[in-house]
């Protein structure tokens, strides 16, 4: 199974070591729009090549991960390749994705191709989470907490204030929120309620802290409904503790069955030291399931939804059957 | 969608709670081998009708949910009625899935029915996530602990012993093992590292209280390979403390990533106040699929592995994206 790769961020190559990893899979090329001999990759013997080069519909693989934004590269890459490729992405902007599933689904069928869209861990894995839990229970209620983990959204955010060099900011749920939902109390929480926010920030020499931490406070959507800390430390000290991009987070779903008012709860949870290597890891293993169904003549947009689980796996049904059933 | 029952315990009217709570669903009718006039079921508007009227292969249901015992029903049971209606079980002696898998698999492929086999929670949404797990980080290990639960069997076991009049029994996991799981140690863990026992025994008047218990904690297979604990009760306080069947556990799965080794810890876990209710609705759901999967002309046997999670909801595609993407 031969996997292309668009775009060689911190996405592209979690998606990298994933394919590495898979004994029933071949990186067959890095696609970039930087000048392809300016990128240097981890898998030395594998080529750079040049966006363009997809252009032509001719390239040799199975399936492209586009490891793309959800902001502006994936609506229109997606669709784009899907007219030519089978595709997986991991789009994300959760108000979009009627769209940019019709787009895909569209140029996805006509081209006989198979278009996955918003794979990873949320969307992704946790949408499997509150999608089981609810057909089984249909008489119940889903939360999603996410962290302890780094948002890159919001580390961006502090990072465009006046004054600042670096920042890393974590996502954490608040644990009284957590136990109140694992305990089947049902309650309805406010985003204050379910989430804090801790900053690691970098000042610029002679920037004005307490001006930073106002204006990080008070930010809006960002930070203005949490309960939001805000730790000054050295660019040593950033680099030092906060490299990794962990996270993770859980979704808990309580429901009742019969009439005697039996409850049950359901959790799925995830802790991961590095959020792009987990995701891209999922992304690969979508991969696999995309090019076997593609290739039973399966084509159209998908999403995590579609997928059988079996077709995730590399192995025989009756290999399947015995080792984890 | 018309849902049929074939046997009325636990199992059964877990199940039945589960059609009555489904939208789309009606149950149909209730098959027993009892007499079918001796038999009073919950929803008073449904008929009961003998096993023997199924074997007609002309009763008017979409699915049959088959509630029998692993150990003699469903191995006769399922293939016998998968060559006329579609039909769901919950097989669990799992030395034996392959031959079970093989019989039903040949009996609904040649009458253009499903046969869905091994469902519930354990096996079912159990395997789901090891086989998720896996497929998602190749390189890792998986852990099922069990309980706090009531195990049936054990409690089976410790009541055919002499002077024993009832007995409830509790598979407890292992708090430092769960601990050690959790914490990505890869552990090697034996039987008796993972998993209490604790018994709870109404003796007959007059029997040798300490005879019953060295007979509970050196039974084989059972309890010898386990720390165990037994307290004497009386029948009141085992009917007042003891009358549920709460069960649950969690699958905890380690993985690895990458070169740097980033590990992730992913955990499904179920707490469940009434493990056949909450067994029952997990059947229920998988009926939805098996049903319309066999309207769009699939055929033969499967697991819970071969079933997109998408049929398993009664909402449509555009729907589950919007909810729970």
């Amino acid at each position: 199974m031969k996997i292309g790769i668009l775009g060689y961020g911190n996405l592209g190559r979690g998606v990298e070591a994933a394919v590495n990893a898979a004994k029933d899979m071949e990186l067959a090329a890095v696609y970039t729009r930087r000048a392809p001999e300016s990128l240097k990759i981890a898998s030395a013997e594998v080529p750079v090549k040049s966006v363009k080069d997809l252009d032509t519909g001719k390239e040799d693989i199975d399936v492209l991960i586009i490891c793309g934004g959800s902001a502006t590269d994936l609506p229109e890459m997606t669709p784009k390749y899907a007219a030519m490729y089978n595709v997986v992405d991991s789009f994300d902007t959760h108000a979009n994705i009627p769209v940019h599933f019709e787009n895909v689904d569209k140029a996805a069928k006509a081209a006989g191709k198979i278009g996955l869209i918003s794979c990873g861990w949320d969307p992704g894995m946790f949408s499997l989470s509150r999608l089981y839990a609810t057909a089984i229970l249909p008489n119940g209620k889903d939360y999603t907490f996410w962290g302890r983990g780094v948002s890159q959204g919001h580390s961006d955010a502090i990072r465009r204030i006046e004054g600042v060099k670096d920042a890393r900011q974590y996502t954490i749920p608040v644990p009284a929120a957590l136990e109140r939902v694992r305990n089947g109390e049902n309650p309805e929480l406010t985003t204050r309620e379910k989430h804090t926010r801790e900053c690691f920030v970098v000042a610029e020499d002679g920037a004005d802290k307490a001006k930073i931490e106002n204006e990080i406070k008070t930010m809006p959507n960002y930070f203005a409904d949490y309960d939001t800390t805000v730790h000054f430390i050295s660019e040593d000290e950033l680099l030092r503790d906060h490299a990794g991009l962990p996270h993770g987070g859980s979704v808990i779903y309580t429901g009742e069955t019969g009439n005697s008012g039996n409850k049950h709860v359901i959790e799925y949870s995830l802790k991961l030291d590095s959020n792009p290597e987990f995701t891209g890891a999922v992304l690969t293993a979508y991969a696999r399931a995309v090019d076997r169904l593609n290739k039973e003549g399966v084509k159209g947009g998908k999403t995590v939804f579609d997928i059988a689980p079996s077709y995730l796996s590399p192995l025989s049904g009756d290999e399947i059957r015995a080792h984890y059933l």
